[in-house]
């Protein structure tokens, strides 16, 4: 696994902090499996730029600015989860690693054209089903 | 940009010798926008793996491992890039710089489900001219 991102951080604080109301640096750590130093140093940095606000001893919490680009990234990482699967990717353990590894790399037009796409899927059953039965024949090949 | 991994060389090399016949170091830093002394190094790393034999002041030649591997690349490459077109991404230069950024990411599962995506929207112009309407509204929105 490369370096956790910036973007890696602030998803994963974002995530921590909808599911439990807090995020810890030892969460954050365990969740990125980075040494909690890692963390103590990309909070500051996280606060410097104004996406948190962080005391010691007393915990963070998201800026307006750090939640809505927080929940942009836990969005933009379920989208391309979803493509995947929809398109037939059905190990879960390889769908997250494979969205891990991309979800940096997109331009916000191809994340849009993407997730266009997953919703056309989801609004048309029979064609989801043809696309089903395409690839059966297409992987046999 | 990212430091090019070893996919990166051989993927440029492999197109330069389909394009030119042959592949100069020089050439690959340009491709590559690295310095020649770091293509000096891959080099030696890629003939040390099979991959390519390199004779100083002769060039080199792609070894079959390395045509075969070079092939797959170039081929992943271009199937990633037909998929952001076919979606709707149409600049050009964001195409070519995604897939530069998700072409190394992608478990082979993954990508043979794009592929198989990209040939069903091929096969099937009526779904492909649905999906460009759907687009048109989706992004309206």
């Amino acid at each position: 696994m490369p370096t956790p991102s910036m973007e890696d951080y602030l998803e994963k604080i974002y995530q921590l902090v909808e599911k439990k109301g807090y995020a810890r640096a030892a969460d954050i750590a365990d969740a990125l499996e980075v040494n909690p130093s890692s963390v103590t140093k990309m909070i500051q940095k996280l606060d410097k730029d104004d996406y948190l606000i962080y005391e010691r001893y007393r915990g963070l919490i998201l800026t307006d600015k750090g939640k809505k680009v927080g929940k942009k990234l836990v969005e933009r990482h379920y989208v391309l989860e979803e493509f995947l699967r929809i398109i037939g990717v059905d190990d879960e353990e390889r769908v997250y690693r494979d969205v891990e590894g991309i979800e940096h790399h997109l331009s916000p037009k191809s994340i849009l054209a993407i997730e266009t796409l997953v919703e056309f899927l989801k609004d048309h059953d029979e064609i989801k089903k043809m696309l089903d039965d395409y690839r059966k024949n297409f992987e046999d090949k």
